[in-house]
């Protein structure tokens, strides 16, 4: 069903200094960053070879990485986002399986302007899944 | 100085529910456990198309995965691992610039038979990072 790992998402406090350690550090081209409103978050891109990491910063006071950033003030790791070819056929085999969808349970555009769903955590060994239509 | 998104590590409280939710629920390859007594864990990897996650299960008691799952029992994301091509180069350089490494400070055997070594979650974003050799 998955397919590609799109990106591993890191929530940081400070993005220009997040951009800056990958960048500089560790010699790797990131993005410019990019405000996302409708999702509460400033993102850029770390382009590796084979996957990216997004770096995200929250955008507004409602920033869903308010919260998280409260328990983990240096950052950390966020969420991982897969590929599928059809994200309305993956989720709906998901929820009938169990799964639960976060939000709406409907798709929105992401960041790269695909649509975007992401999964309970619960349900995936602790770890928040985004799925991403390929 | 880094390349490759070698792989995700997610530590998982049961590594057979686990490699049963990649395999059976999300349609992808996952080999079969290894133990790593020197590292304290028991690992699957899921082989996506572009990259891998390491599933790991805490081996003995001395694990060092059993004080990240009684804070996280459901399991959650652990690590990110990228290769290098000189990890003695690239530790050395990052050392220079302040960065910790974590244990002795010299690489071990990793999983793949490769040497690897793991930096200090303060000094990368909150996120544990692994460096192993390409």
């Amino acid at each position: 069903m998955i397919g590609r790992l799109n990106h591993v998402g890191i929530a940081v406090p400070d993005l220009a200094k997040a951009c800056a350690l990958y960048r500089d550090t560790l010699g790797v081209p990131v993005t410019a960053p990019a405000e996302m409103p409708e999702h509460g978050v400033t993102v850029s891109f770390v382009e590796l070879p084979n996957s990216k990491l997004e770096l995200l910063e929250p955008l507004g006071d409602a920033s869903p990485l308010r919260a998280f950033l409260e328990k983990n003030p240096a950052g950390g790791m966020h969420h991982v986002c897969y590929e599928v070819e059809d994200i309305i056929a993956a989720r709906d085999t998901l929820v009938q399986g169990g799964a639960r969808v976060l939000s709406s349970g409907e798709p929105k555009i992401g960041a790269g302007g695909k649509p975007v769903l992401f999964l309970h955590p619960k349900d995936f060994l602790g770890t928040l899944v985004e799925l991403k239509q390929a």
